[in-house]
Formats: structure tokens, C-alpha cells, sequence
């Protein structure tokens, strides 16, 4: 079943041709790859148009590998997420497939290379050094869905002149990924300068009052400039799959 | 300075025959309206390609009417938000152009009525019938934008067969905002479902460890379907202007 | 001083017959095993006919081995709960009696093998993956108390289909254990759906705005479905107490 | 369609003669009453063999008249919680059928008056004077469930002989409803006292610290008696429900 | 004993000529007014070189008429803070002389009009219309020390070009106090443009998370540039406090 | 300067004799012993009665065994608190004179053995085995200041007929010390059963919502019974300051 | 049955001679006065050597006169706390014997006045005046309890020469309650000053950071002065009752 | 360009002659050094007349060497702030000119030695030995700014007598920075013993409620001495920058 096979299907739903439940049904009678520990689910990459995505953090290496291995073998790109480099040195043995990108902290296998889309580069910006690591995630995360990407990196608020200089930057992007941590501010101001989608990842660093991003995500989410929306605390990933879900026509309408 | 003016403006800025600062410049050099309480810019809205808008909730009826009779002057839709009945009434006589509508608590000024969009509508999902006035307040804002929209309402994660019920319609819009309060489980459910851009809304229905608002709010942020993008508490102005943002170039080929 | 004659006792209490005085007078006329660090009551378990449970997280190795062998001594079965890998292989050399479950993190010793009741398996329920050590806490603990269960483990609400899917096991179930972290919609869903006792564990699962599982307990208790009870976060032995509360009666009426 | 009829459904499911689509199928093709601001779901009642419930708090007193009018002309019986004395005034001319219970702050609606079933009564125990209104929701929303209940009033630990003395009807009950606020200690006591299920219900009682229930609900989730289930804040009906859902089997036992 | 006498004695402490204790026994043999419900102490403003301030919030009107007339026939200035405009009514009558700033919320009293320094005036910025009455507190505070000052309001850092074109004025100030909600970026981005000492009032203005002036508070306490100084939630006599102890000296210098 | 000597100078005070100010400089005239990082003041143990305490969790061992040399050969007895076994270890080379109480954590030298005062014991009671550091904390302390104490230890609510059997030790105590985490319902029992000072220590014993001995500390201070007083989480130390103070005077009556 | 009565008998369980079942079952057989809603307890008071207290806030103005009319009969003295102004006017037509005193919020009623013990006054001292209420709260307590006290009002840390000015007072008084909001450093000092037991009462002045009395609750809790005593917020009457505690040997010493 | 053209340059800003954008221009035009995951700008501590500052908390001791390196060779003096220990060991090889201070956590380079300004010293105070660290930060930014300060460690105020000792150092100083961890109380009384400017730093020392600086930061923002202002938690650096804000204009006139 591939995603033209899905497509027509949905496309029926939509259409009242086919009612929901015989969707599902449909998608529910094709086996679900049973590890014991999970429920491999091809489908439900296929049913969101999105490779599959397996979060390290909370899994071991033997079951991330168990996983991996699953999908690659059922034709599937690959992304890790929020892997440490311990659990990658694991991983290399059992899984020698993934490739490690140790900033981004993202394990990666891609059955041919993914060529980017044919439009113009989201902006994903930082406003410190500190940054970097959660707007990496999101870089590999764009990447891995064939989405073009530039970094625009350490333009806090503090040093406004900076952020001002890369506006013809920011001006072309088709959606802006703003990444801060502390207070929270760079979104606001990126918000009030473009006039594109602003996806704002708020970032656990800074200390005392920082409160470990709290303080970062609440400034987001009541900053002044409408129209910005907000992810979890350093979910540079989650942010990624905002932007893909935003520009999927885009890109499809570029021929995708 | 028409809208025409500004996007030639921008595109030769984007372009880079022209400088950010020589932009910048020139929408500065035109007059602020200053009414000494409030900076009235008849320029961001042009710059964001979006109509002007009045936070109500922290302005008295006076300052309100200031403003909008100033931005309605100068030929400019408004749009009030966050207006309760008691202001809307003394507003009635300072600026009677104001059309109130009780249960989004927002007013409205158009010059000719908004024609909406040749798209297909957005879905505005509820969990419950006590969100339906932030969902209202999202469904003013995406009219005042031209954006066709339509309701789906009480269909909350505790009955999952309603929702279910309601995909044809889901499927179809070209993005989705969930409005849910308590635990603001259903964008998770939703964006799990469909492939389009979710934005969520947490309210503050609920009470005890509802808190506010801040259960629902964390729920969406840490719910496991990854693509969803969340905003401020009761913020349904703020979902639609995400929404405004990502359909603008949409509409634009669509021939807006 | 067996079960029986306990049973007849508090029967005695419950007609009036002795008053309740006298029994707790009758019962602390038996001798306490003091070990000086911790009061070993035979009684508890008589009293609440329950098995005798020891909190392995704040004792030593040495204390647990002590406490252990006192009751084992006494004819008890024990369990040992919230034991980490190193207390456990300590406590082999000083109490090999004890067999560890290292993924539940728990110890048990049973004189003769328990039988399960004869009543249809509890549902053990979990959203995801990172779950599951807690789910396997409250499955040894139902099996300590001769109570059968089934694991229905990844079914979380972002892919609604997978739990649906599993609903002739949930209706099936005497009671339904649902283990979930991050937003915790997950018993929401499955009270809506089955008309039994539904018991939810939030866990620690998550990041960023999980709040260590405040956000799924908050959620979990805010959630619409009414009917659904909560313990404690990652306290998978607290929810199969509770079952066995519950399902007492039930089996007692079944021949236990 | 009648609650024997459902019954039948279910059993097909759960023994696999009907798949639980086809069950939902069967359950969604019945058309619901369409409020325009509410989903009026007749099946969820059957589906989950309880009354209809509407919460009264967040909806007004039109449109609660809306809703139960709609109810019992469907020959359901009503029970209207959280319901304001001001509310309460205005409902009655709207829909003079409910009848007012002030304390409990709940409204209801028999079709013929609700036969106690032929078990022991559930105790509901409070630990002080302001309790009480939390307690008789639980009591009111017992008795539109058809379960006898008994009042246990004012046996705060801080006076510990009082529960002592009640012992004799607190060991008889099937389970017993525990409602405190403050440190919420007393689920704790009698949990340890009697081997039933004991539902804690935390109250936003108290001043300072006690943080508007929070101190009480945390307290009772950590309580040391294990075994012990918590519901929301202040939320008597839900307790209400739990008991009510465990009973269920008992209760249809003893002929219902 | 005047001011002078007063220089005279600390200067006397300084040298090592009178040790602290002589000076302290000094000042304490001079009596307080005792009013019964507090100690005027005509003497804290000599000791800190202050006016007198009264707190107008937790007092009844009629202790600040008593306390105010107490100052007064003592020969001292008066400023009364976050005086409602209900006490202000009632006060009108008791102590007549004072002047009341409605949307300041303070009262005051010259004995003869202050005159403002011969300095440059401090500046005081708003981010929003709706942080104007914490601004003219420190306003009106900032004048009745005999400091010159500036308004600069409604340049909020999601039109980042307004507070650029004020830079001139933020640039001659000796001292700037940004007043801010919300998310509270507005320090950060001034003490970025100027070198001199920037004190920030975060403001209870805002929704949701705004938290009721949390976020701004920890917001600008975690900024990114350096050398912001915070003081507390709506307190803007407490910024104009600071400044007035930073100007002190360039005040004297000049001539005071 | 002695204790008699001291307190010959506090009653001049008291009777008017001597001015406080003439009895501070009195002793600030004798030298401050000062190591650099601490001023060791030979007069606060005089001053309050007390031995010297040194908080040794922010301090080196090199700054501890610095601070304890000096002290004892200012021939005072010495007890640090807050002591890891590292540290004690580190110690041990420095000021071998100190002995150290691994469970209590604390180490003490005594120039000759401290007698108790001929008084009955202060009963130190904990809810669980888990509680006994703290519990071991105050019990060293109370050593030190020649109190006389016995241990009850193991008593929690949820057993609430063991706390019931130790009342002949309780009613004898002259205050009562409890100390218990989770949800700390223990002082509230004891406080209802007992008429002397209770002092509650809450303990960061418990796991989730026991916040790290936040819930305990909130549940004492919430509790329903009058006359308890509370200290810092897990501050034995202080809880047993508190009782050297109520009994001061008794102690000196009985012949101390 | 008197307090000499009582006493015997709680030394013939302290001696042994009788069992604490005993004595408790002795109690209980004396009825207690059911009013329904509360449980009128005789010998709370005798118990505890105290006399009986009404908590005021969340009863209804018939609730209190009930229970006060009831313990006037039974010939007990009446303390009512929390009691708001309009809750008085009511009671006064229904329990005319209580006398209120606005500014404690406290009624009394007294068979024959109260006399004072012939000891050293308990200080009551406070930070500011708006700390009042809640000092006048623990006065009456006291006087209720045959206590002296007086008052040391408006004596905060910004002034620190007001404290030490006070010293002869509270050197003289045998307990010190320290009422104070805003950062309650005020306990410390006094505790650093004097050696009699401090007790230390939190309250609700201030706004922003003061968190409704949050700040000064966890500031008494870690203030650096060993030995101070914390109650719940605003809770001026515990205060008292710990103090009472405290000193009711010393009482009965003194003839009492 | 030097600090003089700037000077001269931020003139003609103020003065009118230049407008700011111009000024920017001029700025931007300058290169920034771009090192990929920072840009090192030369010219914010022109901007601000400051020296560079580097956090070295977020940092690896590679990226640290990179830019200190960059900021040497580029003729200017370096702070690196909260670098710890093992990263201080690994930036000896990569940059040995910076000299590490291990108590204050901060490494330094000065291209020639630099020389105090001809001021008094400012003074630097903690409340205990353990806020010293803190402290030294500030100490040495001072330093690096040219300004003369003096350590006033351990006067906490359950010692007053110890603060007031001190008063002839804090009387003289230009400005006074208080550091205090526990319930934050030295600022108040500082505040209300000096004139000048007082700045507060809440440090992380402390357990339980200490809150991690939670409970200091807290108690200083609420203080009652009005015009102390307050920096981030353990931020000694940051309070030494809103000094060296203050003092820079006293500075300049002493011929610096």
C-alpha cells in the first residue's frame, strides 16, 4: 500500500465516498509489526505523510535498534530523537545503519539521499549559542522531510541591530523557527518583522529564574506579536513537524 | 500607501534592492497617530498584511473608542477583542460603527462587508460547550480575515465516537484549531488524525487541578502527536492569526 | 491467628457482636516483630487481607533483607517494591529467597506458587513504550495478589484506532489499569468507552512542561470521563491495591 | 433502544460475535438531539449504564433548561450539578420539573422515584462541618444511581476517637467515600482501618496553605495507606461515579 | 534637627568620629509620633534623605488621613501610594490637602512646589497603553523627589523600529525605567541600545501565563543584557525609589 | 565572659539596669574570631544559651575542621550538622576529636560528657522507617543540649493503633517532636491526643506528589489540630532548638 | 465530669493503671452533642486543657450560633475565629451573649471574665501595621487562654534601630509571637536576639512576589535563626494556642 | 574605532546631528567576527562601555578558547563567568593567558594590569559563609571594570549587632551589593541603615523551602526598604554590571 493507494482513500473519505470506519478498517487490517514493547505502525506515517520518528530518550538502545532495524527493513527513512551520545556508541554496534549527528543529538538512515524541496529555506534562528543544540533538531528534523533550511544563529534581543541585519533572511523564508531560551523574547520581535508563520521552541537554558525554559515557553505564549505559535521546552523536533505540516501543499503544489 | 506599495516594498528589500533600514525608514517617515495613551500604527497592519486590532480587556470604553474611530478614519476594518458586555455597551454611544458579538466578546467595523476566500473552510473544533466562546473569538478574527471557517463543536476525547463522526469535515480544511480546556487531550487525538496544520487552545473551563487553564495547556504541549502547535490560554485571537499567517500565501494564489 | 479466624472477628465488629475496641485490643495483644528501625506488623496484611508489601526506595539493602525475612519466617509472601538494580543485587546474597522482576523494579518471595482467581484478566493499559515499567509494577502486583491480568501496552490517543481496536479485551476486564504520562488523556478515553472501574497511573514520562508527571496526574484528574480514579505518579502497585480492593469481594464470591 | 438491548450488543462484542465497529456503528446511526451549543447524546448513558449528568457550572441557566428539558421528554432521569442558588432560581421557571437540593448544590429530575438497591449503604464520611456541601453531591448523585448511602460527618484525625468510634458502620459498607480538605490525612486513617475501596475526595477548605485543595489532594495521593483512589478537587460527583461503577456488578447481583 | 545636622552626624559616622551606636542613640532619643497603629518615624526620611511615603493599600482611610496629617504638621512632603479611588474619595474630606493622580493611584502633599533638578530627565518606558499606571506612579514618585522626567510610552518590542526612533531620548537619560508585561523584553532590548543604569517594573498586565507579572518578572530578571536591575510586580514607586538613591549624588553635584 | 556572667548582664537589661544597646557593646567588645570566610562568634551561643552549631553542608571540610578547631579551643562543645559520610571522612584527618553519627549525619565533640537534665524524655516520633535520619538529627541535638529524649519511631497514620499504644510514653513527654513525610498527617494525630508542644518536621521522604517534602510541610501547617508548630523540611535540627527553648526554663527550675 | 476528673484519669493511664483504651472508652461514653452538621465535643477542651474554638469562616452565621449556644449551655467558654464583619451583625440577634472585636474578627463569650495569669506578658509583635488583624487574632487567643500579652506593633527589619529599641520587653516576655508578610525576616532577628521560644506568624500583606504570604512562610522556615516555630499562614490563633501549650506548665506552676 | 569615535558618534546621536539609524549603519558596517556558532561583536562593549563577557556555563571549554581567543587578539580585556573546575583544567591548555579565580568561578585576562578607579570602594556583603562564591563573582567584575570594592562577609541578620558593626564601611561605600540566600531579609535591613544604592543578590543556598533562591529572590523583591533592586538568582556578575551602570558617570568625573 503506498501513499497514492492512501491518498485516494482519504481522498474518498473526504469526498463521503467512503465513510471513516471503513477507512480505518481498511488501514487496520494490514498488520501492525508486534516488538513486544511496541507497536510498529507503518501506517501512521503514511496516514500523517511523515517518515517515522522513534523518541530515544525513554527507550533503550536494544529497543531502539529492535525498532530501527523494523522500519528500515520495511522501507522506511528513519529519525531518532533526543538521543545521548552514550546510548549512539550503543547503538552503533547493534544498528550500524543510523547515522549519529552528536549536536542535534538525532540518529538518521535514509535509504537513498533526500533531496530538499524546491522552495525557498525555512529560517531557523537562535538567540544564543546555547541554542544551537535544539535548533539543530530541528535542522535535521527539516531535513530528513525534504525541507530546505538556513541557520540564522546568536541574534538575541540584546544586541537587536543583529536580528535586524538578517531580515532580508528571515523576509524570504516560508516559515521562521525561532529557538530561545532565558526570556523568551526573540519570537516576539522576529513576529512583528515577517509576516510568515513563527514557530517558537523555547529552550531550558539559563539558570535561577530561568526555571529550566518555563520561563522562556510563558514569555512565548504571552508575548505581544499575534500570531505566533509554540512547542514544548527544547522540542526542536516538534517545531520541524509544524513547519512540515504547514508547507506540505507548498511543497507538493513545487511538484512533491 | 496602499498594501500594493508596501508588498513592492518588501519584495525589493527581500530582493535586496533594497536595504532593511532604507524599508524601515521609509514607513517611519510617515505620521504616527498619537493619541498620548496609545501609539496608533497605521503601518503594522500593513506591514504584517493584517487589519488592525484592539485589545479590549486592558483599555477602558473611552480609550477603545479613541482608537478605533481614529483607525476607522484613516480607512481601516477593526476588530475589538476580549470586550465585555459592560464596555461594549458604553461603547455603543461613543462609537456606534461597532458591532458587538456577545459570545466571542469581540466588536467589529468593516468598511464593505470581508468577502471570505475561495478555500475550503477551516474547522474550528470545540471539546465542550463551555470553550465555545474562545472558539468564537477565533471564528470572528478568521472572518475578519477573510478566511472561510466552520464549526465543530462538543466533540471532547471522553465520547471519541463524535469526533470520529466528524473526519469528512476535518480532512477537508486546510488547517484545524482545537479548543479544549481540563486536560486538552484532544489536539492529540485530532493531530493524530489528520495532516494539516492543528493549532491548539487551551481554556481556563474547568476547576480544581484544571488550574487555570494550565493542565489544558500543558497536555497540548506534551501531548505525543507531534505537529502541534500551541498558543496563550483563551487566546482563539491568537490561533486564528497563526492560522491567517499560514493560508496567507494560499489565498494569495487562490487570487486574493 | 489465621485469615478465618480474622474474617470472624471483624464479622463479630460488623454485627455488633464485640466492638471494635475489643478487636483492636485482641489484635494488638499478638506480639510485634520490632527490628528497632521498623515495626513488622503480622497484622496488616491479616487486617486489610492483603499480602505484606515493603517500600524498597527508602530503606537499605540490609534493612529490606531484614524486614523480608522476618515475614518469611512468619509464613508470609512478600513483595518488595520501587528496588533498583543495585539494592537487588545486594539483597541476593543476604535474602536469595527473593526473585527480582527487574523492569517492574520489584522483589517477590511466595511460599507455594500463587494461582490466579478464576475471573476474567485485569486490563493493564499503557499509552506508550516509556510506560511500561510502571504497568509491570501494578501487573506483579496483581499477580501477588492471585489476580490475572493482560497487558494492552502503546495505545495512546495519538493513533485513537490502536485502543479502539483493543476494546473486546477492555469490556471483557473486571477493572482497567490505565498507565500514561505526558498529557494522560488515555483513561479518559477508555472511561468513555468501558463502563468498568478505570484506574489511572500518571508517570514521570516526558519532558519540558511533563512536569515529571504533573501534567498527566493534573490531566488525568481534570479529565471529562467521570468515573475514573487516581493514585499517585509512577505508582503502578498503588492502582493494583486499589483493583484488589475492588475485585476482593468478586473473587471471594468466585471461590477464593 | 433499552439498556438490555445495549447489554446484548456488548456481550456480542466482548465474545467477538460483533466487532466493536460495527457495535459503534450500530450506536451512532441513532440521531443525536442536536442543541446547536451541545451534542444531547442519549446512548452515552446506556453506553456506560449511568444516568445523564450535565454540569452546571460553565453553561447557563437557559441553556441547562435547554438540555434536561430534552432529557426527560427522552424519559431519562437528571441530575444538574454544580449548580448556583441564583442559577437554580432562574432554572425553575424554565424547567420547574427539577427539584433544588441547596447544600449539595445539585438539581434532579425522577421520572418515578429511584429505588435504593438491596445492598449495605455506602458510607460517606467528611472530616469537618464545611465538607459537607462536597459530600452531598456525592450523596445525591449515590442516590440517582439507585445505591444507598450514610452519612459519616465531622471525624477529622485531629479528634481521632471519633472515626474509631464509627468503625462499626464504616467496616460494613462496600466502600466508603472519604472527603476532607486541609491535609486531606483522613483517607490515610481509614484506609488503614477497613479493606473496602476508599474513594478520597479532596475540598478546597482552608485558608493559607492549604492552596485551595491542593495541599489536601496531594496529600491524600501520597498517603502511606495504600490502596487508596483520588478524584478532583471538590468533586463529590465524580467519587460519586467511581463507587458507582464498582458497585455496578454487585449491585445487578442483588437483582437490579 | 534638620537635614543638615543630620549630614553633619553620619558624616561624623563615616570619619570614625562617632561610632554608629552614639549616632543610632542620638537619633532614638528624639521621639516617634506614636499614633497607637503605627510609628511615625520623622526621621527615616532625614536618615535616607527621603520624602515621606505612605503604603495606601493596607490601610483604612482613616489611618492615612491620621498619618498624614501627622506628617504634615511636622513640616515633611507626603506621597501616599496605591490609594484606590474609593479611599481617595473618603480621604478628600479628612484630609483635604492632599492631591490625588487617578490613574497613578497616589496622593500627594507639597508644603511649597518641588523643584525638579537641573539634570536631564529620567526616562520612563511603557511597552504597552496598559502599563501606563505603574509608569506614572514612578512618575509621579520621581517628582516629588525632585527629579525630572520623560514619558516614552507604548514601544513594546513587537514594533521594534518605535523604541529605535526614540533612542535620542533614551540615550541623554541618566537613568531609564522600563516598565513592561507580558513576556517583559522590553528591558532587555533598552539596555542593549544605552550604557546607563535601566531599572525594570514587571507588570500584573496580561492573561494565561502571563501569571499575573511572574513572567515578565522572570523574564527580565533572566534577560540576556547585562546589568538590568528588577524590583517587584506593579511596584513603580519602587523603581523611581532606586533612582532616586542612583541620582542622589549628580543631584547634590548640581546643586540640591 | 561566662553563662552566669552573661545572664547577670541580660537581667540588668530586663530590669532597666542596663540599657540593651549598653549590653550589645559590652559584647561586641570581646573579639570576633575571624577565619576569613566566617566570624566565629564566641558570644551567640551565650547570648541564646546554646552550644555552637556549624551547618556543615555549605561548608568544605577544611572550613569545618577549621571552624571546629576553634571553637574547641575556645572550650565550647561543638555539633555540625547536615554532615555527608564524605565529608566526615575528610574530617576525620582534620578534627579527629569530632565523632560522627552516620544516621543522624551529624558530628559533635563534648569537652566532658553532657549530662541530661533530670527531666521526663522529649518523645521524637516518626511516621516511618524512612523518617529516622531526621528524627536522628533532633535526637543528637537534643543530646547536646543535655535533654533527655527516647525514640517512637514507626507510628504512621495509616496504622493509626500503633501510634494509639505509645500514648503512655507521649502523655509523659514535656513536647512532643513528630517528624513525617508524605502527606504529614501524623502531628495532627498526635497533636489531637496529646495537650504539650508539638513540634511537626516534615520530611522529603515520598516519591510524585510529595514534592520533595513540600505536601508534608503544607499538611502540618494546614492541619486541623491548634497548637502545632512546624520547622523546615528535614530540619530535625531546628525542631530540637525549638524544644531547647520551651524547656529552658524548666531545665534551669530543675536544677540545671 | 471536671478537669480535675479528667486529669486523674490521664495520669492513671500515664502511671499505667489504666490502659489508653480504657481511658478513651471512659470519654467516649459521655455523649456527645449531635447538631447534625457538627459534633459538639465536650471534652476536645478538657482534653487538651483548653477551651473550645469555633472555626468561623466556613460555617453559616446559624451553623455558629447553634454550636455557641450549645457550648455557652454546657457552661464552656466560646472563642469564634475567622469571623467576618456581616457574619457578626447576623450572629448578634442570634447569640447575643458573644462580643465581637472587629479588627481581630474574633467573638468571644466569657461565663465570668477571663483572669490573666500572673506571669511575664507574651510580646505580640508586628512588622507593619497592616500585620494587625492577624496580631489582634492571637491576642484575644491569649486572653481567651488566661494568657498576658502585649503588643509591639510596627517594628520591621527596614527600621532595625524600632526592634532593638524593644528589647527590654521582649527579653522580659517567656514566648515571642512575631507576626509579619512581605519577606518575614522579622523572626530571625528577634530569634537571633532573644533565647525564649519564637513563634512566627506569616501573613497575606503585600502584592506581586509576596504570593499571598507565601514568600514570608518559606522565609520564617529558612530564616537563619535556630529555634523559630512557623504556623500557617494569617494564622494568628494557632500562634496563640502554641504559646499556650508552651506555657501551661508554667501556669499551673504559677497557681493556675 | 575606538571608545573616543563612538563617544563622539553616540553624541551626534543624542544631540540630533546623526539620527540613530545612521549610527547603526555606521556600526553594522563594521565586520563581525564571525566564529559559526558565535558572533564575537567587537563593538557591544564599546556600545555599552563595557568589557566583553563570556558565559562560560553553556559553553564547551573549546567554544570558551575560541572566542577568548577572537577577543584577545582583538586588543580587549576578558571575563569568562561560570566556568567551572574541569572546564577551567581543559581552557589551561587551549588559552593559558586567562587566569583562573576558583572561587568566584570565573577565568580573566587583562592585556595590562587595571587600575582602580580613584573612588570608595563599593561594598560587597553576604549574609553567610556560603554566599561567598556569589560574591567573589561580583568582587572580581568589579575588578575588571575598574572599580575599587571591599568584602563585608558573614553579617546575616540572627546576628544584627554583626551588620551594625559594620555600618562606617557601608556608609562610605558609593553603592552596596547585598548577597543572601535563606529568606533574603540582609537588603531590607541594609536598605534601611544606607543611602546609596543597594543592589541584591539571592543565591541558591539553603534547603527545602529555600526553593533553590526561590524564597531569597522572593523576600528581596517584596522587601520593605523601598529603592533596593534586585538581580537573577547567584547572578553576583549581573549586579556588578547595574554598578557599574551607576558608577560610570562618577567614574568619568573622577578622571576615568
Amino acid at each position: 500500500m503506498d501513499a497514492k493507494r492512501l491518498r485516494t482513500l482519504l481522498e474518498r473519505v473526504s469526498s463521503g465516498a467512503a465513510t471513516p470506519e471503513a477507512a480505518l478498517e481498511e488501514l487496520k487490517s494490514l498488520p501492525f509489526a508486534d516488538l513486544g514493547y511496541a507497536r510498529v505502525d507503518h501506517h501512521r506515517a503514511l496516514r500523517l505523510g511523515m517518515p517515522e520518528v522513534v523518541l530515544g530518550e525513554s527507550k533503550t538502545a536494544a529497543q531502539i535498534a529492535g525498532i530501527a532495524k523494523q522500519l528500515i527493513s520495511a522501507g522506511q527513512n528513519v529519525l531518532v530523537t533526543r538521543l545521548s551520545e552514550e546510548k549512539a556508541l550503543e547503538l552503533k554496534t547493534a544498528a550500524s545503519e543510523l547515522v549519529y549527528a552528536p549536536v542535534a543529538r538525532v540518529a538518521t538512515f535514509e535509504h537513498k539521499p533526500i533531496e530538499p524541496a524546491a522552495i525557498e529555506p525555512v529560517a531557523v534562528v537562535t538567540a544564543g549559542t546555547s541554542d544551537i543544540p535544539v535548533a539543530e533538531e530541528a535542522f535535521e528534523t527539516l531535513r530528513m522531510f525534504g525541507l530546505p533550511a538556513v541557520r540564522v544563529f546568536d541574534v538575541g534581543v540584546a544586541g537587536i541591530h543583529r536580528v535586524i541585519g538578517d531580515m532580508p533572511t528571515l523576509t524570504k523564508a516560508p516559515a521562521v523557527i525561532v529557538v530561545a531560551g532565558m526570556e523568551g523574547a526573540l519570537p516576539s520581535v522576529v513576529g512583528g518583522l515577517v509576516g510568515v508563520p513563527v514557530i517558537a521552541v523555547p529552550t531550558s537554558v539559563g539558570y535561577g529564574v530561568a526555571l529550566g525554559g518555563m520561563t522562556a515557553l510563558f514569555g512565548m505564549l504571552t508575548g505581544c506579536a499575534s500570531g505566533v505559535a509554540v512547542v514544548n521546552i527544547d522540542n526542536g523536533f516538534g517545531a520541524a513537524m509544524v513547519v512540515a505540516r504547514i508547507l506540505r501543499n507548498q511543497i507538493r503544489g513545487a511538484g512533491a
